[in-house]
């Protein structure tokens, strides 16, 4: 794995007392979390809350799922400043985000719907191929080894996990409190380090809601493992884009609602 | 219990064929998601991924809890357009929001992170009082009986639970496939229905983080209880306002990490 759980990081962790069903005084590992403010060039996007590992993969993966960043797109610098709790990623140029913005804003303030539908007009553009494949008991191996790798999950709790797999290897392993920011910071990692989407695998601990759909196929990624459960416009996303969704994986059971022509039983 | 999950209700969740670990087909509930755009006045606000059972309480306790409607506001009107997908809650007059709002958007663009850290300055004027206390055996009581009520998240998993209850007893239990739509419904039926939140308890599914404690504070609701874990920021912020903060509440085990002055050992 090339990254892991940073579970001896001490930012990431704090130790807290209180007090148990007996009122006996305890102490328990907590997780940490903080406001991390994102800016593309000069223009404010976002505060999210993260355990702050890797801000500027975040700043960058938000971007380019969001589709507020295009690949075609030149970064200049990402700057990240501790104290003041912002990520900065700057451009070549104005980006095209920031030039519709512009005109959006000026028409109904923030325009989140309305971004919210151009994300959406273009996610129906997306059509994965289907040409990648894996093996059912490739699906039991990553879950296990998944499972069992030292965490913060398995040492604070209270977070999730995302994990870019090829074949049946994790290679990448994120956690975050906030929802969304563990695939955010792999999409990050890959866009800045140049990593192919087409034949990797993503695994997550939380559901297959509609945005974890959307991420992946934005992202390229053919095939997701959850241990979780699904949505329904979950479901159907991934069948409009030919993403293969695989939920509810624990020991030797699993659910495919969508592409089960990539899977091979054996 | 004034409001149960609607398991009856079709609208909810849906049937969805599949295959199982076997290849064999399979059918299971999955749980509806719908995306859902609120306007404050003529100014769009956000778009959210929800069940979609009470947009009208979910519109109204948004803007609540993001501060963004006060109290003393007057509601003239709450419009569900089903067929577009959105909710407008309606004012006498433009409301303070709008009018920072439109300073800000000015300056700088959405202004998120500014608005976010309005909330923090308001939030930290909030102290709850140390009045209202609680039996121990209470927290078992309600995490039995809401437990055991037929749900949404038994019936399909995927979706959060929040309920609110006075004393041993649930009155409220609303779910929800957003994060934190559960609470804003709450939130909103709250509002409209003059309910007061001094001697109420929060019991929820999910984790106790930032914004679930800033939420409950925001509410004046002195006491929260989650089957989950917590965050450092949580701990933190509920220690500031006084919030009571029990976690990891499971069968007759719990922790106290905040506020254990409230509960009493009997």
């Amino acid at each position: 794995m090339k990254i892991k759980p940073n579970i001896d990081d001490e930012k990431l962790t704090r130790r807290i007392s209180g007090f148990n069903e007996n009122f006996n005084k305890t102490e328990i590992d907590v997780i940490e979390e903080k406001p991390l403010t994102l800016y593309l060039n000069s223009q404010e996007i976002v505060t999210m809350m993260t355990i702050n590992d890797y801000p500027k993969y975040l700043g960058v993966g938000y971007l380019l799922n969001q589709n507020m960043l295009s690949k075609n797109e030149n970064i200049k610098s990402i700057d990240y400043e501790e104290d003041l709790g912002i990520v900065v990623v700057r451009t070549d140029k104005k980006t095209n985000f920031e030039n519709k913005l512009k005109k959006k804003t000026l028409t109904s303030g923030c325009a989140q719907g309305t971004i919210f539908g151009d994300m959406m007009e273009n996610f129906e553009k997306i059509k994965l191929n289907r040409i990648y494949k894996i093996k059912a008991h490739w699906i039991y191996k990553l879950s296990k080894e998944i499972t069992l790798t030292p965490s913060l999950y398995l040492k604070a709790g209270a977070i999730h996990g995302c994990v870019l797999c090829k074949k049946d290897k994790p290679l990448l392993y994120m956690e975050d409190v906030g929802r969304h920011n563990a695939i955010d910071k792999i999409a990050g990692y890959m866009f800045l380090n140049k990593i192919k989407p087409e034949d990797k695998i993503f695994y997550t601990t939380g559901r297959l809601t509609s945005e974890m759909v959307i991420k992946s196929v934005q992202m390229k990624i053919p095939i997701v493992i959850s241990r979780s459960g699904f949505t329904a416009w979950g479901v159907e996303l991934a069948r409009t884009s030919n993403l293969t969704l695989i939920g509810r994986a624990k020991g030797k059971k699993f659910l495919i609602l969508s592409g089960e022509k990539r899977i091979e039983n054996n």
